[in-house]
């Protein structure tokens, strides 16, 4: 399998997680989203959103969209699972994912950002933003898991919740909201922490970081 | 079931149409957003994320984030499925309705335009921005299905992309966005029209319309 990524993209982040959990390997191709990669016309063929990342499988198999991908590969590599097998649980496992997905982390990407840009906001007013929606975001995160034990944010295994989480925590400490006011989902970011796979998955760790 | 939406919602138009599909019937409560009844205390309780929808089924069921509750109706309820069974063919599925629901629609969503006026931006800027959102988003989903026969999105029947993206259109075009662009797109939409599941589900049929 191929990963079109780029270390710093949260989306890509997820999926690295996810194929390093299900013990798959993938060559990771490296799109630098600030010099506008994204967009080369080759790229555009496999993904017409301009966005990383996208996973070429076998023959003609190109997916798209991190939480497409990740149940993609639940669905077809079974161990350890990703989501938990009673409906209601996977329901509030894929509403915090998407509550990460859906409403946070798109109003404060790359694309988005620079589009503030265009209008005329500051560099202050922009990272304001930024930090605004991961607040706000995180705010709303900490309370949908606020009664659950863990010490991941669904039981005591990683489920995609702690996929959307870990890079999103990342990306707010980067716009520098205080995440100490989010003790549970720190909770659940340390559980993580204990696993190979997670830390393989980092930013940092990747070839293309800079 | 009792669904906590809002007629204009596009989130809650997803779910209203996914209830029609399966044959459910819930009870509407109307929250409406442009007041600010989404952040009652009484409805933070439920949803503290402070967003439409909500679901709320037997016992002490809650479901958020509409494409979460979607899948728990398709899991729990069968017939008609509303994702294909192949692994390939959902994943395709859940990245055009990822494609509206992760990147296009939270862009343009009410509490990012209002944060937008909040940041100076005058009315003409805030509607080309919700314009510019649409016509982006819109135009990577006619390329995701430029190649599938249809009519609908996928296939000869409704999936959770026609789910997403019939509410989608009606957004763009209350943003003055010229959707005869996306001809592949408004074949999909033409052969939801022919169902009364999508007619019963549009914003001027809810109770709460203005």
């Amino acid at each position: 399998m191929k990963l079109h990524g780029y270390f710093r993209s949260s989306a890509s982040y997820r999926v690295r997680i996810a194929l390093n959990l299900k013990g798959l390997s993938a060559e990771h191709l490296s799109h630098h989203l600030r010099k506008g990669e994204q967009r080369a016309p080759e790229y555009l063929a496999i993904n017409p959103q301009g966005l990383v990342p996208t996973l070429q499988g076998d023959g003609d198999i190109v997916l798209t969209q991190s939480l497409a991908i990740i149940e993609w590969l639940d669905e077809t590599h079974l161990q350890p699972p990703l989501l938990p097998k009673d409906p209601l649980r996977r329901a509030q496992v894929r509403a915090f994912a998407q509550a990460i997905a859906c409403d946070l982390h798109p109003v404060q990407n790359l694309k988005v950002l620079a589009h503030l840009r265009e209008l005329g906001l500051s560099e202050e007013q922009v990272t304001g933003w930024a930090a605004w929606a991961n607040r706000e975001g995180l705010s709303a995160c900490e309370k949908l898991i606020a009664g659950e034990a863990g010490p991941f944010c669904f039981g005591d295994a990683p489920t995609i919740a702690d996929l959307c989480l870990v890079p999103q925590l990342a990306n707010a400490r980067r716009f520098g909201v205080d995440v100490a006011a989010f003790p549970r989902l720190l909770k659940a970011e340390a559980a993580t922490k204990q696993l190979k796979a997670f830390a393989d998955a980092a930013p940092e760790r990747q070839p293309d970081a800079e």
